[in-house]
């Protein structure tokens, strides 16, 4: 046979198969129907257990595994079915938007996080300033701000420790999510003093570590960027203190800039997320996040992104983490490397199908939790 | 009918489907024998495409869904078996273990790093002290170590960051993988003075978080926990400066032991790893660490899934970071927060089926490494 004859072929038994699947599809939908007259669970795992085994036993040796995978995708398919059928989803109840609101933002005047606060919410926000990531947590989830605002993520450095602690840690929602193009400078009281030493967060002296390198001086850490160049505009170091930041912020403190774009990336970009503690839905929301827990069981991930398959969601991150000691709590019995896995996906809980998928996996994942669905302002700026 | 009848009837289909499906394997396999006769590629995503609207179109509106999904994995399942049998794989070539090794190790002496080190190694291994990472990682690329130890994951703090990236930047193997239990102490010079300064490393910091903020005293990063013992044995520091190490290292540098299990969490362990810069692969190897890109490609990772369950492999973690910049060097076309995943899974690359699914990745990512084919000691150990 040639090749359009062997592919002729197999159309033809694409058809069979397409029938006798839509066969069992409905013999499965009569099962489901059984079980929700008779308050039995859609998922049952030794029934499973008996059907993988009898495929094994009556396959081909060499298509064993081929044969396994094949109906274990088709009894998770029937399962994506069911779950679609028998979830009741009343859609999702969102709050309205704050009005006239108050941000939360880590750190002084003139820090990245302070520039993302005004692309979102304008150049007159009204901006409480904290110590610490958590402080403004804590502002949020006490109702002295509205909105808080802290980096999630780094193009060069990646995902911001704390802030994973702290989402992990309380029970906020993240509303929005944009970029900030991350222009480091090195700056300095005077241009007069040879720099022997260099202050900045400690992200900003990873961003740079290839120009700190050639430099050869002394780094020290500071809690962020602009506490570093507040530090220096003080005197609190000698003339011999340099500090990294940005321009704008360079300039509000009075201090001289030394050198432009000093990070070893030019597309570094800081991501910054808008947290908040009520669950808002926008019309225009196209990201979920989620974290969730799985259990230890070889393919647990792989039945998940089925379900995600089947309603055609697109996943565009991944990430298993520590469990948080809050919710390692809850789960006396997991193990030291337990994980939870962040995840993001196109989609909205205004969309049903959606919505019932997520409401099943609250049922199966022993953590399970939304952390927002939102827009992400740098699909619209192109960033 | 009643529950065993419907089931009865699903048993009869899953024959008839069982059946089908080995016909259609066995033409798939024509197919691969014609495309390997007339040097074509095992891949044709437009014929993919073809068959999948094709699909689409025939089945019910309810089931459409589900019947595209179904067919995609079909033809994923038959890629998959076509690898096995098209993919030649002569083993792996390994390495000898180095006689007497050299081991570097960051900071000096008394860290945790070190007795990782004597775990592996033996009391009487020969250390060498490098200043940073980064150090271990070129004192084994130039052969003045032969292997090297370094953190790369705490059970609190996630991922080391630094330690990821030296691992992107690098041509290393991972050859070895254990934990060490951190058992944090708060020691001083004397127990005369009242603590008003703490300083450790960032990570040993941030574990006794909640102990910190009730001593309410300040808190200064070190380069490691050793490093911060000495500086505060040495007096470079008031004697109201503590620091906060493991009680071998506090012993070590003669310091008063003040306070005892200060980390929050009471089961807190370090991951390390044992680089070197050969691959060796030990009979009794369990674990395999690869990096690779993914195509922004709806599904992706879901196909990439696909195959380790077909091979029946047990992924036990996924994660996704930024990727290198050495490694988007060679990928200009790349958007800001592309990324690269770590996936770690249970396996041999003295297995023939892990060896040609590896292979056949190699081919089909943009960027693709094994990192190490290895043994992970915990399990040994029963951490």
């Amino acid at each position: 046979m040639n090749l359009d004859e062997i592919r002729k072929k197999i159309d033809e038994t694409d058809d069979r198969l397409l029938k006798l699947f839509s066969e069992r599809m409905e013999l499965c939908e009569q099962v489901a129907e059984y079980k929700a007259k008779n308050g039995m669970a859609v998922f049952q795992g030794a029934r499973e257990k008996q059907v993988l085994d009898a495929i094994g036993e009556k396959s081909a040796p060499k298509l064993k595994s081929a044969s396994r995978l094949l109906f274990s995708q088709i009894m998770e398919i029937s399962k994506c079915l069911q779950t679609e059928r028998l979830t009741e989803y009343q859609g999702v109840k969102t709050a309205a938007p704050a009005e006239n609101p108050v941000i939360a933002c880590p750190g002084i005047r003139g820090s990245y996080t302070e520039e993302a606060s005004f692309r979102v919410f304008g150049k007159n926000a009204r901006i409480i300033y904290s110590d610490t990531f958590g402080e403004v947590f804590e502002a949020v989830e006490e109702g002295k701000a509205d909105y808080g605002v802290v980096p999630i993520e780094n193009s060069t450095a990646g995902g911001v420790d704390g802030t994973y602690d702290l989402l992990g840690r309380h029970d906020m929602y993240i509303e929005k999510r944009l970029s900030i193009p991350v222009k480091h400078v090195l700056a300095a009281k005077t241009g007069e003093c040879a720099v022997k030493k260099v202050i900045s967060h400690e992200q900003a002296l990873h961003q740079c570590r290839g120009f700190l390198k050639e430099m050869g001086c002394e780094t020290e850490a500071a809690e962020n960027t602009s506490i570093a160049a507040r530090n220096v505009s003080l005197s609190e170091y000698g003339g011999d203190t340099a500090c990294i930041c940005s321009e704008h912020c360079a300039k509000l403190y009075g201090l001289t800039v030394l050198k432009k774009n000093i990070a070893d990336s030019s597309d570094n970009f800081t991501r910054f997320i808008i947290i908040s503690n009520k669950l808002r839905v926008e019309e225009k929301a196209d990201t979920i996040s989620v974290c969730l827990s799985l259990p230890h069981v070889s393919g647990s991930l792989f039945r998940l992104l089925t379900k995600f398959s089947y309603c055609g969601l697109n996943l565009t991150k991944i990430e298993s983490r520590p469990m948080p000691l809050r919710i390692k709590a809850l789960m006396p019995d997991r193990e030291n490397f337990e994980v939870i896995f962040y995840l993001d996906f196109e989609g909205s809980l205004l969309d049903p199908s959606v919505g019932k998928l997520l409401k099943s996996l609250e049922k199966e994942c022993a953590y399970y939790r939304v952390l927002g669905n939102f827009r992400d302002l740098d699909k619209e700026s192109g960033v």
